[in-house]
């Protein structure tokens, strides 16, 4: 089904031009057809275009018409431009059925937008590392794009790790029972823990009361993320949620002074923290393989034994 | 004049053992009393203990009665325990006259212990990293913390590097003006602006209107430094202060894709983004030469040219 997809760079400049002119060939090879905004390749020091040229491509790919607005990258940008972005027109163009899709810095501004409109935008793939990769595209987050422009998708499921924390998870679970509980009509929301964190105590992040919060980042070691998920703790912010689903973490190092102290120690001390059920191994974050989340949307969380699944309607 | 010196490791566990000893025989060298807590070299993980032996270990340094109770080191830690601390008991120490000293992760303690309390602690050494040197300790580091100490201490100066954001600092400032003015009675605090940023929202952040921000940080790449402003800035925490002061921003890397932007790039497009005066070059943060700053006190910013000073009254 040949769809309008409308590539903008509201970040980072694209400095990979290979991977992004290999991301174009991809889609239009896939049938569609491929709008490119005028300042997708601009630079200004490392962003894609100063400000104004970054808030302008954001309002152009919203008055394009387009089926799917996609960035090109992530990187860094999006925090500092937030107070000029118009949410009432994305929201507007969203309603129209053009579908936002992107992560890691975009994550702000997909928060904002929430929390300005309610409207939802997808948790995704951006052209460059996703589409425009040598090898071919992951199959997964092919099929979840697929499914997302041909308004097929009903959600996703994955298998949990074996681990105490996703066998055990809720206040209530007795050590060694099968997990098997759903969690329905919960707001799904979420993203990058930097970009997530980054936005507490400020207009930009949502209040969601009773939802599903998942989070996914690169390069940050995990004294750094349980520093974030102390401030989302201490904020008030989980306590709200009934489940916490970790994404992937990718690209960080430990060190041996860590000892011990691992991704796996921070996920238990959270569970231990809150009474939300916290689960980990979604297929989401900067890694090939990715699912797309409609940010906002209304879902059920079902779990029996370590298969869990985020199941919605299409509602666009 | 011999003082009861109380060392203590809220943070990560001590691990340069030789420059903990330097820094124990340096300040008995000095004619003090040097009491070292219990679970001082205590380890956990990467933690000096697990978080109730770090917690004890600060009430056993609010309990003992000592002039000045001193961190080992910074690190990481002091976050996740901050519900757990005896704010009060710490204030009353305070009261009674036992200065707490630190910085880095430190700053969690000191900002929380200002909002719960509005108790003055300072920003200042650690044990390990600044007496504990190789080389002999920094002559003004050593000459401020004699100044704590003896009661002496009424302020600190600094020269203002050469910079458009220091010459004409201030709205109201025009273009190659010579910059003088006085900010009196306004409250300082601040620290380190990644644990400062990782309070926003939180019970631990201060709410301080009229005050100067003092802000430092090691490691962190601008633009990093310029997402901590950014949350800062949309939670409305700049927009209430007089001044915001750049301290010492070491150990981070340039790339090439930076391409200009900068730290003196952030700086810049922070005064354009606040009525505050934006002040840099203070002598405090992960380097040698630190000055010692109280925060939560009421001090006095003077500057006449490139000569700034921070004036207060020693109120202990």
């Amino acid at each position: 089904m040949k769809k309008h997809i409308y590539i903008y760079s509201p970040s980072s400049a694209v400095r990979d031009k290979a991977s992004f002119k290999r991301g174009v060939k991809r889609l239009q090879a896939l049938g569609h057809e491929v709008e490119i905004d005028e300042a997708a390749l601009a630079t200004h020091q490392r962003f894609a275009g100063d400000d104004e040229t970054r808030l302008a491509a954001i309002h152009r790919a919203a008055a394009s018409g387009a089926d799917v607005a996609l960035i090109s990258r992530g990187g860094y940008g999006l925090s500092r431009i937030l107070p000029g972005i118009n949410y009432k027109a994305v929201a507007k163009a969203i309603g129209k059925g053009t579908e936002f899709v992107g992560l890691s810095d975009f994550t702000a501004f997909q928060l904002a937008l929430l929390a300005k409109t309610g409207a939802v935008s997808w948790a995704g793939p951006a052209l460059g590392e996703d589409f425009g990769t040598e090898a071919a595209p992951d199959d997964i987050m092919e099929a979840c794009f697929d499914d997302l422009i041909t308004g097929q998708g009903e959600g996703c499921g994955w298998q949990l790790p074996k681990s105490a924390t996703n066998s055990v998870a809720g206040s209530a679970a007795t050590a060694g029972a099968t997990a098997k509980f759903n969690i329905k009509d919960a707001v799904l929301w979420g993203g990058n823990l930097a970009m997530l964190s980054s936005l507490v105590g400020t207009p930009y992040l949502p209040a969601i009361k009773g939802g599903i919060l998942f989070i996914e980042d690169v390069g940050e070691h995990p004294f750094r993320l349980e520093r974030m998920l102390t401030q989302l703790l201490h904020a008030g912010v989980l306590a709200q949620q009934k489940a916490v689903i970790f994404g992937q973490f990718s690209n960080y190092k430990l060190v041996p002074h860590d000892k011990g102290f691992k991704l796996p120690t921070v996920v238990a001390w959270l569970q231990g923290q809150i009474k939300a059920r916290v689960l980990t191994g979604l297929p989401f974050g900067h890694v090939p393989t990715k699912v797309l989340l409609p940010i906002g949307q209304k879902v059920t969380l079902a779990v029996e034994d370590r298969d869990a699944f985020l199941l919605w309607s299409h509602q666009h």
